[in-house]
């Protein structure tokens, strides 16, 4: 495997030469179109056509192969599977910075692709020389003119250079995603479809971009990766060079995801901890196209994201403005009114509209063009605002109000930079582009301008390092435990456990019982039992001597009785566990991002409602209350249905612990269930009251 | 109040001559555009002004006021709220048909418009006149170029001729969506503004519209309705004509009720109860302007909607077929796979793409212009599918493939009209609405393409009458009830309740547990004691005659020590219930629609997750089993947990009778509310555990 460098990206992305491999002079022929978009475009480096069939295409001169060229930054490969390989062969070691390969037939169709693919990563490797694809539609560097690709979607019309990276790992996708950047009159910096991703997968290319002087946006299609902990590092990458990334990843259902699997060859992983390790790392995930491009569109035209999610919303229509509160909540933004006192002076100049937020200003904005500005000057009074969506109705149109809307839009942008405004309203493209300038995003539809600002105020991008854990791995773990020995090893970790005992006779029980001072349970410890209730295994609320030693025998001869094969390590007893609420929190191993934390409040909300929330381990505290904000049950720890709130610190506190117990024993954990987790009032913290651990051998398979 | 007659609404939509009163020669005024208008479209019946201080008016003779007129079937006023009422006051009974209000200052302005409005209503009534308005931007009917309307929206440009009526409470809400609809193509038969609605509301509008035979999909903007009965009636009417109706209301979230409040002067009673009513009659609800259109657009497009919610996604990308089969599964369709011969044969065709459903061809489509056909050929054997959505990417924008994909879009309609077609892809305008012209609906979000289908499919448009319960109102009601006469009432409604018994002395609790021969629960009744478990007043499991003897003794003594001001009215002895899911059935009364019957499990469901479902009384079986399958915890109720199925059908027949019972006593019903219904599993019933039934006096207001 080539090491991954960012300099040899950059010669790649950015190459002073290009060799064409399989040129053509054949209109239609993937040979073909680089050499006509390179040349229609105005490339500027050398373009080496490679055909030794032919002296000259399209005015250029040919070489026979690879090794009749001086060095080159670029390679392009548009010759058949078959050839491939043979035709990078002719390359010397270091001749050559970077391969495309448009060709399909490699490890998409089968074994006999994989063969092929196999083999050209070999040649590559041998000659230093990066791959992107194969199967892909290439990339094209906008600002250097640099079309390394055989879509015909640049052929129909050039996009404008700008700040959005996008790179995509479907070349469909991407030049559909082209084409639409283009029609939005988006600007991009680069445009990159990975495909097969036998080198360069979408984490080196996010990585890359974050680094990129041009890119200030980073617009992603993943389908899944094999490496998931070279993704987490591309987004960690992308969050610490305060760079948006927006993903469209596939497979969110279970439909979904099976229509994923079945059409891409990479081990897509679970797609619940996908969306977790978005959401860890800002990454903002758009479900729609229509969403990609709205969030992909807002944090390129937007100077700087909200801080907040306080949002104004300002209309001449009453009834927009509650449809857009509508969608304000939705997506999660606030909407807190104006002061009182700037209330009074907005009802002063509006007596007929709402000085509330949303704020109406009604028609009258339409009569009297200074109205629009006076009411925003009196809403944004003090910091009480983190942006600001404006609804202009059919007004939006009008001739005569342009220079009132141009006006308010660059009045605002001086005056009010912290906040960033949206107007809806149906412009011309000139106007739009006009407003868009001016920093000022301009939407049709006034729900989709709230939702897409709520969207980005829910992102947090938190300056955190890339949580590492503690470097050096635990001591291995075994393949199993029994509860008790579970529990003492999570305590170990640093998770509040019930105390209990594991005993052998009735004396040690009525010990055991004595030092809890308080009424026990007791229950069969044994592997091969797996429902305790049901053979007479558990005894509960006992109290005093005599309820224990008759609970021990009763446990001991029901078992005997009814399991008598069952291997027996003895009796647990344990203390009665407190009022509190029920959680239940686990750790489940990823094949692609390794050992995964689960939280979730116990019962149906688990059982019926899969109401859970997943991080990557390790994390921090403020990832672990964001986890238990993320389920919809958290209510309960606030103390609903008449309990205390819940002492939620500690819960994190055990989360974080656990996270990093599963990153220390990534090699040999298997998973880990704390099952219940109570969560006791305010202030008394949690106890884990029962425990399963497991552990796998470390040279195990994914 | 006027009596409501399509006749007379007939007359005003569709006048054959028009007074323009406070008619105008000043662009800009309201009483210029109109004539303005009326003149540009070419309408083709008399354009009268009324103006007392000029002769003419664009070359038009003008009238000193209503009186010098003939009959007329519409007059416009456009004169100050002021003098509103004495204009209208001009008319001779019988001579005006209808008017438009236009101007503003009346109800929406506070208490001095109200009585203007007032005046203005009855002055209309008195010469059985129409009122649209006031403070409405008026109405077009584009057939007949008749633009009542000072919207400048028309003036920028006209509009298309078309299947959808429009009507909308809000004036700028209205304009935009008339310039929103002819951006994207639609065309109109009407364009309704109600504004104050003194006279006319939506729900006439909507009723006329679905009486009117060029109108084939009704879309409506409603902020809220003052006649929740009449609303009903007409959304039945639209149903029962197979017009869709659309609906953008406002109001969904507590922030936007309370936007819509401060705007809106009607009352709007409870958004989850407009969402129950819209469910019951089949409108299809949106939330956004941009849903607005989507479904506006699919519905009038589609010669007939889907039948049912099985989709096939056919793509040229995987991966974009995996994006779009994730939002079919949020959209609640489903994607049944090809049988496996055609699977068989489709896999043949295309080696390297899938044939499951989403079925993805690959780039082949490109190279193979008769493969999308087949593929589809392939997949629609049998009747296996609804609705198809086909995704082309960018080879969509190719013009050599052009005549593939308008012959596909051909043949299919020729060959499945059964199967209503999507296609995805970014085709130009003139591209666009050649598809669109076969019947086939275009969008560039494929995702948008899956969501609309979704909202279609989901729509229950049950070919229902309007249940009309039982016409008598059954016997008043009293204002209070304790558990046991309120179980009383309810087992006469015909809803099953638990045997129970209210007791005065031990013996008597005594013969009441041995009839129900099982272990009784015995419980304090009074209606000065809310907490019964917490002063004592509930006993639980008691068995045989000494437990029940004393349990009656303690219950008694328990309640005299703790509660000794109580009114106590007996002790209810009834049997331990038998195992079940707990479910709440209750019936509130909503201002506007009346007795409103609620449903949810029980627990946390209802009381932390708020996941409960209502509708409007009275209903019908079909209408009860949808109300609990819109619970997100209706799981429970089909097994979850190692639970045996409930009884849902009987559930289904309790919430009918619960329903009926409701609409019966409309007049005095306070409320009910049954907790614990429980489910028993199935084919033994329900059971309701307790009640609590409350009435009120005919005569309080709402």
């Amino acid at each position: 495997m080539i090491e991954h460098n960012d300099d040899s990206l950059s010669r790649l992305f950015a190459p002073r030469g290009i060799a064409v491999v399989g040129a053509s002079a054949t209109p239609g022929k993937i040979g073909a179109m680089p050499v006509t978009l390179l040349r229609k475009y105005g490339y500027d480096g050398r373009i080496l056509p490679v055909n030794p069939r032919v002296d000259e295409i399209q005015g250029l001169e040919t070489y026979p192969d690879l090794d009749a060229l001086d060095d080159v930054d670029l390679a392009i490969l548009a010759v058949p599977a078959a050839h491939a390989a043979a035709a990078l062969a002719r390359a010397r070691v270091g001749q050559i910075g970077g391969a495309v390969v448009f060709t399909s037939g490699f490890a998409e169709t089968g074994d006999e692709g994989a063969a092929l693919q196999a083999r050209l990563c070999a040649i590559a490797a041998e000659r230093r020389i990066r791959l992107l694809g194969p199967n892909c539609l290439g990339f094209m560097n906008v600002r250097r003119q640099v079309y390394a690709t055989f879509s015909p979607a640049p052929a129909n019309g050039a996009i404008a250079a700008g700040g959005i990276g996008m790179v995509s790992q479907s070349g469909a996708f991407g030049a559909y995603a082209f084409s639409m950047a283009r029609d939005r009159g988006l600007g991009l910096s680069h445009w990159i479809s990975t495909g097969n991703e036998a080198d360069i997968d979408v984490a080196d290319c996010i990585a890359w971009l974050a680094n990129d002087a041009h890119t200030r946006v980073i617009m992603t299609y993943m389908e899944g990766c094999r490496d998931g902990e070279k993704l987490r590092r591309a987004l960690a990458t992308a969050r610490a060079a305060g760079k948006p990334v927006v993903v469209a990843k596939i497979g969110r259902t279970q439909a979904g995801a099976q229509a994923a699997a079945s059409h891409t060859a990479a081990l897509a992983g679970d797609d619940a901890v996908y969306d977790a390790l978005f959401r860890q790392y800002g990454a903002v995930r758009a479900r729609t196209v229509e969403e990609f491009f709205n969030l992909g569109y807002a944090f390129d035209t937007w100077r700087s994201p909200p801080r907040g999610k306080r949002l104004a919303v300002l209309t001449i229509s009453g009834g927009v403005g509650a449809l857009m509160a509508d969608e304000a909540v939705d997506a999660g933004l606030a909407l807190p009114a104006p002061s009182e006192a700037a209330q009074a002076r907005l009802l002063a100049r509006i007596p007929f509209g709402s000085a509330r937020n949303p704020i109406d200003v009604t028609g009258q904005a339409v009569s009297e063009p200074g109205l629009l500005l006076d009411a925003v000057e009196e809403a944004l009074e003090g910091d009480a605002y983190d942006a600001m969506a404006v609804f202009l109705a059919a007004a939006g149109s009008s001739e005569a109000l342009w220079p009132t809307f141009e006006n308010f839009a660059r009045t605002m942008q001086a005056r009010h930079p912290g906040v960033p405004l949206a107007i809806s309203a149906l412009f011309s493209p000139e106007r739009r582009r006009a407003l868009e300038a001016l920093g000022c995003l301009v939407f049709a539809d006034p729900s989709a301008a709230v939702k897409t600002i709520g969207a980005i105020a829910a992102r947090e991008a938190r300056d955190e390092p890339l949580a590492a854990g503690d470097a050096a791995p635990g001591e291995r773990l075994e393949e199993t435990y029994n509860e008790v020995r579970a529990m003492t090893v999570l305590a170990r970790a640093g998770i509040p456990v019930t105390p209990c005992q594991l005993v052998a006779s009735a004396d040690a029980a009525v010990a055991a019982a004595r030092d809890f001072s308080a009424p026990v349970a007791m229950k069969i410890v044994s592997a091969d039992i797996l429902h305790k209730s049901d053979v007479g295994g558990v005894k509960l609320r006992l109290r005093g001597e005599a309820a224990v030693r008759e609970a021990y025998d009763a446990i001991v001869q029901a078992v005997r009785r009814n399991c008598p094969q069952a291997r027996i390590d003895g009796v647990l007893v344990a203390p009665m566990a407190p009022a509190g609420v029920e959680c239940i929190a686990g750790v489940h191993r990823d094949p692609v991002f390794g050992p995964v934390v689960m939280f979730g409040l116990g019962g149906i909300f688990v059982e019926v409602l899969k109401d859970v929330s997943f991080r990557i381990a390790p994390f921090e505290r403020p990832e672990a209350l964001a986890m238990i904000r993320d389920t919809k049950g958290h209510a309960l720890l606030q103390g609903a249905r008449g309990m205390p709130a819940a002492d939620i610190g500690a819960l994190a506190d055990a989360l974080v612990a656990l996270s990093r117990f599963a990153h220390r024993h990534r090699d040999t954990l298997d998973s880990v269930e704390i099952n219940p987790l109570l969560a006791l009032p305010a202030g008394q913290g949690v106890l884990a009251l029962d425990a399963v651990l497991a552990g796998r051998s470390a040279d195990k398979g994914t």
